[in-house]
């Protein structure tokens, strides 16, 4: 069966792309990142789809694959590559090294090699024996990126250890590490495959200088058991929460063809790639375009705590360490409710080999209470309809954290990008009875630092059609005169057409709104040109002084909105290659200096969002779910609520606390 | 049996209220509103909850009623009056006359002399008869609270009547008449029972003048039909949404005794009165204190078209009309999905008679997600648990439009307020083929006005104790400098305490949270004192300008938070009496004018954030739900995740899309 051009890559695929590129590097070894789907110019695409949908003919593009792997040599540095193949021609298209002064995506084999490293490095060994342990505890080195470098360090490819003692006593090996941090960072030489450095922690509280080591050799002496897995809780688990079951009797509402999903009007393709788990493509509505591309882009997660290495805790955790890979196996009757459709990746060996990723991303259901209701008071009538979710989710695992993704369809026309922050907060040493201006101590002898999440959302709008528009509207107070305001009562909706591309922050004292619309599309109803719309949540953005390094490689997290004009691959807020940069090179920032006019062009809008995250005790062993969520709605794009043929059907299966289905006799049917 | 001091009153109290009430007034007719429970005052009622914590007698509080009724003399303007009856020793304990400059709230009653005085009125027929509808069309008269007055009228007891067109040919009573907007407001002057005036509509659009009436005789000929209720839906309901069914085979995992709840360590009692709806009294978490009382205290919805008579739009939907009275019977199977408990309430009939209301209140569960989740990568072991909810919910309708309102508990020690605006949104007539600088045409002849919606939900805390005291905590960007933050990465999280009665605003972009904290409680982990905080949203504030009636009247929406110092009866945002006020009276606006020292003190916090809704066609004929949820979180209230002993337990209801219950063979256990 041909696959779709949006279809991941088959292991077949993958293999073949993956043979190419070693035929081509005869002479050299090679160690493979990722192999995965090069998506097919926008341009050449969009005549394709236009024409499927049609039900016409067309020519359909040839699948590519993005290689992107080391080739190592004796005695030199390797080079990171990426070659792009053209599978049905079976040859390169392209090719290119990645600067020497980037370094290409990390890869879990990477973090393996520091941790074995550290274990047989007598440096490593020297520092650990300066510290006793309890009987029973033993080492543990967690892989991080190296973050942001000094002025003064040489570029090599460096990654860090943050350490941790773990009690093996339970004989329990998902005992928390987490709850005993030990305050020295190893660092890695990636290339010399040998520990470099051994950072010092400071372990001081308030008053005590940034630099002062005050830890004492009894490190963890004064830190707690924190457990999180069930059979190690001293008490157990709660015995009172009674089952809550998700029945679909029928089935699902959706179908599933490939990669293509149908429900209540919506029609969409589930994509997946390692660099961004999963993306959703060629969004229609009742057979009209809404949207080309919607990708989770970039986050980064910098840390507030200014003392010794602390400054280089900076995650990037889409560009550094390739979220796909770190996507989690969900398990049926855990991660969501109900009937439930798996979709699975393929993954990348460091030899190149193929393997399926299974479950990456769940496809459900859910209910989201009452979605319009109205009562006639005159006659008692009332029609409620419930609201009908379907969710395209993935979650990923990156050391401590994790987040909980979801891409949310409605009935009434709307799409939610989710974010759920979850996971295990970063801690380091503090001394026993100390409270730092830097975090929050929320186990006894571990200080969780402050930090933001700042993500972002890449929304490539298809608003009928691929030449839209942007628009910032706001509602503006209008001072009281006797002409036009003689209540003082009127307010006016100003709309700022955004002809060149920038950026904007939020603005919610005047209601800022993001409107995309199609300039040639007009609503019979309104009279305006149909669109979507958002508004952008004024989250804090980007904190660190924006001459520091964290500041210089984030930049797409210094506003809120960028609006820039499509290119092919520029898909990444932070540039293509985050992992240890020192400034954002080909990001949004970039994107936007090109002044493209984007009025009624192919635009892309960036929205940024974040948590800043001054922990709370609340939040350890294992933090509550921390949700955001961007609301995409419909603004003048139907002629009427696309939800108001939505069955206001009797949920059957509902009961009484008795048991019994029926209440109070008056048997008022707010539903026929 | 003996009732709690909270429970609401019974029949049989409300009935000996009135009673004691009408032998006190015994050469008067009496026209009752509301005959409801006065809660104890909190100084001796705090007394009786710790006894009663401590499982120790104490002193209960008498049992009193609130009676506010209408003292009718012949040929004088009745007046309106408050009693408050002591149950137990049957008498009145306090009497007061509502100020005659002021208006006690509406009641249906009142709406339906509107009705009828229009159908005998000659002027209301007459001009009437200046338009012409289509065969089969009905006239409607929807009552509404008068607003604000302008300047030059004399201050009686006046209502609205905005008038539609209903098309009768179907024969079925919910054609909805919205659809079909009329250009005039006929103005009652109630205690005439006489329609003194009718304001004529402009219906003109862009260009036109504030007055200009433009409309044809044929006024709503280029009106639609736009139907909501299934059975008149040109193509009927959609048939591809399969049922969705909560099932709790093990019945809910809370449990009611009269109006107490309990449920995964929470404990608080539900409350109903016609001001304010459900109100949530004396919220503990384990044993601990955490709320004295929490409820949603006012909500304003000023419109914002300038012409005419619409400046006087403006509802209080709490204050005018009184919410309780107009909570929807709920339904099983339509209003909550599960297991459900529904609460009733009492109201009063014009001759003071109580009757059961019934299904006002639904108390279920719902599953909110993935609740928190962790997975050690070196072992590959998942632990998730989902987050489980209890929601208690009321749903009102007030003419058009809808609201539906919950409180929802979480296992992390989390309540959230959330409000949900659905329903139809007010039009009115716009002459063919134009728009409108005041708001957007949403079917052919509608025009939705702009309009805001501002909520304001009152928080009386107990967090630990009854003394409280609040903080505004920020997030601050710190320069880069050598000694404490040499690699810019620092951000400094300020405190202050606010020690006087005082409005504050949100300010996200310094990440502004308001936390309540109890001084004498310190937080044996972090060290810091025990409290909750939230996050005030930064929604648009009022727009009206400050010196319109509008604006005078709303003085709670000029800010986002209002802490004011407790005072017995001080519940409500806007004042006591809202209905056609000029000025917002003994509001939060005069609370915070006394100065009073709020440090460590008993102090309420108030919460305000709102909606600036300028609707779009998607909104018509029904709008689907606008949510904004307000989260009030522990921080460093307890010593750890409350909800880490949720057993995350794999969920066996759960299936694949092809009804299997297991996906791929491998099996990874992500719960146990």
């Amino acid at each position: 069966m041909t696959p779709h051009p949006l279809d991941i890559l088959s292991i077949e695929e993958t293999t073949i792309a993956r043979d190419i590129v070693a035929d081509l590097h005869p002479d050299a070894v090679l160690s493979f990142r990722e192999i995965y789907l090069e998506e097919p110019p926008k341009g050449q695409f969009i005549e394709f789809l236009t024409a499927e949908h049609a039900g016409q003919d067309a020519v359909r593009p040839h699948r590519t694959a993005l290689v992107q792997y080391d080739v190592i040599e004796s005695d030199m540095i390797p080079h990171s590559h990426e070659s792009v193949i053209d599978l049905d021609e079976k040859k390169r298209t392209s090719h290119a090294v990645v600067d020497e002064n980037q370094h290409a995506g990390l890869t879990i084999a990477e973090f393996d090699v520091l941790v074995e490293v550290c274990k047989s490095s007598k440096m490593f060994k020297d520092v650990c024996a300066e510290f006793t342990l309890p009987d029973g505890f033993e080492i543990i080195v967690e892989p991080w990126p190296y973050g942001g470098m000094s002025a003064d360090e040489e570029n090599r490819r460096y990654f860090q250890g943050l350490c941790f003692a773990r009690d093996t006593r339970s004989g329990n090996p998902d005992s928390n590490f987490y709850a005993y941090p030990l305050p020295f960072i190893p660092v890695l030489d990636f290339h010399k495959r040998e520990i470099v450095r051994i950072d010092r922690l400071a372990t001081g509280g308030k008053g005590d200088a940034l630099d002062a080591k005050t830890h004492a050799k009894n490190i963890i002496d004064h830190c707690v058991s924190s457990e999180y897995v069930p059979e190690l809780l001293e008490n157990g688990t709660r015995k009172n929460l009674k089952p809550l079951n998700v029945l679909q009797p029928e089935g699902p509402s959706f179908t599933v063809d490939g990669q293509l999903v149908e429900w209540q009007n919506w029609r969409f393709r589930v994509g997946f790639n390692p660099r961004e788990g999963a993306t959703i493509h060629d969004v229609h509505f009742a057979g009209r375009s809404v949207m080309y591309r919607l990708s989770m882009s970039e986050m980064t997660v910098p840390y507030a705590d200014p003392r010794g290495p602390f400054p280089r805790k900076q995650a990037f955790d889409f560009g550094d360490g390739s979220v796909g890979n770190a996507a989690n196996n969900l398990s049926l009757g855990c991660d969501c409710l109900g009937v439930i459709k798996y979709f699975d990746g393929v993954n990348t060996g460091p030899d190149g080999s193929a393997k399926v990723a299974p479950n990456v991303i769940c496809l459900h259901e859910q209910d989201n209470g009452i979605g319009w209701k109205h009562t006639n008071w005159r006659t008692g009538r009332a029609v409620v309809t419930r609201s009908r979710e379907l969710v395209v989710q993935f979650i990923i695992t990156l050391a401590n954290y994790e987040y909980v993704f979801a891409y949310k369809f409605d009935q009434a026309g709307g799409i939610t990008v989710e974010t759920r922050a979850t996971g295990i907060v970063s801690v380091v040493n503090i001394d026993p009875g100390k409270t730092s201006a830097y975090g929050n101590v929320v186990s006894p002898g571990a200080l969780a630092q402050n930090h933001q999440h700042i993500f972002c959302v890449r929304i490539d709008p298809a608003i009928d059609g691929y030449k839209n528009t942007v628009l910032a509207e706001e509602s503006h107070r209008a001072p009281m005169n006797k002409e036009t305001n003689p209540r003082g009562n009127f307010y006016e909706v100003r709309q700022k057409v955004l002809d060149q591309s920038q950026h904007l922050d939020a603005a919610p004292m005047h209601n800022r709104v993001v409107k995309i619309i199609n300039k040639s599309k007009t609503n019979p109803i309104s009279g305006k040109p149909v669109g979507y719309k958002f508004t952008p949540a004024a989250t804090q953005l980007l904190l660190a002084d924006p001459d520091s390094v964290q500041s210089k490689r984030a930049l797409f997290a210094h506003h809120h909105v960028w609006v820039t004009k499509h290119q092919d691959g520029e898909l990444f807020a932070a540039g293509r290659y985050t992992l240890q940069s020192q400034n954002e090179i080909g990001g949004v920032a970039d994107a936007v200096k090109r002044n493209d006019h984007i009025e009624d062009e192919d635009v892309v809008v960036w929205n940024v969002f974040g948590l800043t995250h001054n922990p709370r005790v609340e939040d350890w062993p294992v933090m509550p779910v921390e949700i955001h969520q961007l609301h995409i709605k419909p603004a003048d794009f139907f002629t009427e609520n696309p939800a108001i043929d939505v069955p206001s059907s009797k949920n059957e299966a509902s009961v009484l606390t008795n048991g019994a289905t029926n209440g109070h006799a008056n048997g008022a049917s707010c539903c026929k």
